[in-house]
């Protein structure tokens, strides 16, 4: 593996390992043991398959250290009007976060997972040890200006490498990534536009909940920040610079050192996946690491799952980002696990098989 | 209440009683001041609402002795190559249950739930236990005899009220309804295409996973079975007798009891929801206490689901039975409680509500 890995005078990722073929065809071989009809159980088989060749080994484990972490950030584009709540949201919803009362709290905990957050570019003061990594208080209004410095965006993507390599380095067997930060989807739509080659007003989404004023403001704004952004789009890290912030960029950081570090993580919505789209510019090959969560509320969810072809566990409407929906589809992706482990096959259980088979 | 409930002489059911309307707003009102954008956990929020109003209070609380109830018989048409699989696997997987090694055993260990299988009409003896309530070995074959006598019909209906009322006796919160019986695809093909007024090839399915000849064998005995289920199709006791077998007799007496009950049912496959399209027949309003757990991948599955006007909670395209759909999305039911009880309110987190709201 090169040795300029955590160097952060760089942003080159090694080469992103595949998957275990053998392991996958074990698993394959084993769901059609077990005392169910063949395929009966669909995707649940297939997950079951898909973690087993993540985890290089069949039958799989259950995930047992379920990781999320949320980056927090703010957006300077949120003072214009693109969101249906304040900006100093952002710093109170971390609040929230690390006293247990938000969505991903609570679902984390009935998933079996913990929570982390990392305070990336919030514009108010946050805790030591959620602050560490952060890059500056808020990120540009990329309408008019780049969201970071040169400097910055190295050291938020770095930031998000070293804590996907302190994850796995502690035992992490699954990663979640979430996202906070009011006026977020407004660069996510930017990038989604971009990276799939779409009409920014298929994109644009209503966010938190926006009315026709702020989704014309926010369309606006969007198309502003994209006249900027064309002019690098061949350059995943130039792109993060003027069109993103850190948190984006630390999330684009840790979804392609998770895959180079060989650990499997659930995307949630549509923030987490314009990063994703990023993040497999940087370490071509990533998404084979990756589960789609859930097929977000917001437009630009879609187009990631199209453009990564990554078949979403769930579709439910969701559009609160933090992780939620990944966690929400976490426990249907213990049953596939466990369903492959677990199960009896028919010659142990004494079933006949397929009459004539 | 009417005093006939469980007369076996009669198979009225008294009327259903509806959800609580009070505690529907209550948790709507809820929703709207937890610490996230109005709506943003979309279904996720209506399923957390929809199981206050079933439970009568809010917050709800999260289902804490769930119940599987797996109703398994024999078919005599079975005998006629209309599945991948020979009949005696019926009593196999019975004792496949019994040992714990099914799809259902796992998957209800992961959701916490505890499972029960009821042997309604399988050829083989199986234990006590199991067989309390057993009707017959196999039921007739459909596509040229009735599959119970009126005796039995009665009998099978009267024993799956039963089952519903010990089990709400015994504390049972949430009940799920699975099946198990080689051929119990065909009854069920004849009751969707009869109630929902579809034609049968639209609505015969793989089953278990059978090649075309099979196929082809199976839409003609649903055929002939659908000539004789016609001339009785506006009385549901008859059409039990002709169309279907004790299992699916018992699970309609089980799925309208639980409704009278005022205890949520989870559906699961296409043999549940055939069986769910009678009780609602038997029991006008009982749909209003069942949730969708999947959407089948057998054709019936979607139009019973369309008929009865249930969204599903998931879309992974399982086709087993068993209460494996269910079961699979018990976890994401009990998130949505916990969401909507667990949850800080914007007030409790000190974070502010909508700009300008």
């Amino acid at each position: 593996m090169p040795t300029e890995q955590n160097d952060p005078g760089t942003i080159e990722f090694p080469p992103v390992p595949a998957p275990d073929e053998q392991a996958s065809r074990e698993a394959v071989a084993r769901q059609a043991q077990l005392t169910k009809p063949a395929g009966s159980l669909g995707r649940l088989e297939e997950l079951g398959v898909w973690f087993a060749a993540r985890q290089g080994v069949c039958p799989p484990h259950a995930p047992a250290r379920a990781r999320v972490v949320v980056f927090a950030g703010d957006h300077g584009i949120a003072q214009h009007g693109v969101s249906a709540y304040p900006p100093e949201v952002t710093g109170q919803m971390v609040s929230n976060f690390l006293s247990g009362g938000a969505a991903v709290n609570v679902l984390a905990s009935h998933a079996g997972a913990t929570v982390r957050v990392v305070d990336m570019s919030v514009t108010v003061d946050t805790p030591p040890a959620v602050s560490a990594h952060k890059v500056r208080r808020g990120s540009g209004a990329i309408d008019r200006e780049d969201a970071l410095t040169d400097e910055e965006v190295r050291a938020a993507v770095q930031a998000g490498r070293t804590i996907a390599d302190e994850e796995v380095d502690s035992g992490a067997d699954l990663l979640i990534a979430g996202d906070m930060g009011i006026g977020n989807t407004t660069p996510a739509a930017v990038l989604i536009s971009l990276l799939t080659g779409t009409e920014p007003v298929a994109v644009v989404g209503r966010g938190t909940g926006i009315d026709d004023h702020a989704w014309m403001r926010k369309t606006a704004a969007i198309r502003d920040a994209l006249r900027r952004a064309r002019k690098v789009h061949n350059d995943p890290i130039a792109l993060l610079r003027t069109s993103t912030g850190a948190d984006i960029a630390a999330l684009a950081g840790f979804l392609a050192q998770a895959a180079v570090r060989k650990t499997p993580v659930m995307l949630d919505g549509v923030v987490v996946g314009a990063a994703a789209l990023v993040a497999e510019e940087l370490a071509p090959g990533a998404r084979q690491w990756w589960l789609a969560g859930h097929r977000s509320a917001e437009p630009g969810g879609p187009l990631v799952l199209q453009h990564l072809d990554l078949e979403p566990v769930l579709d439910m409407r969701l559009r609160l980002g933090e992780g939620s929906g990944a966690l929400t589809a976490l426990p249907v992706l213990t049953a596939a696990v466990k369903v492959l482990g677990e199960m009896a096959t028919f010659d142990e259980a004494g079933v006949a098989g397929e009459a004539g088979a």
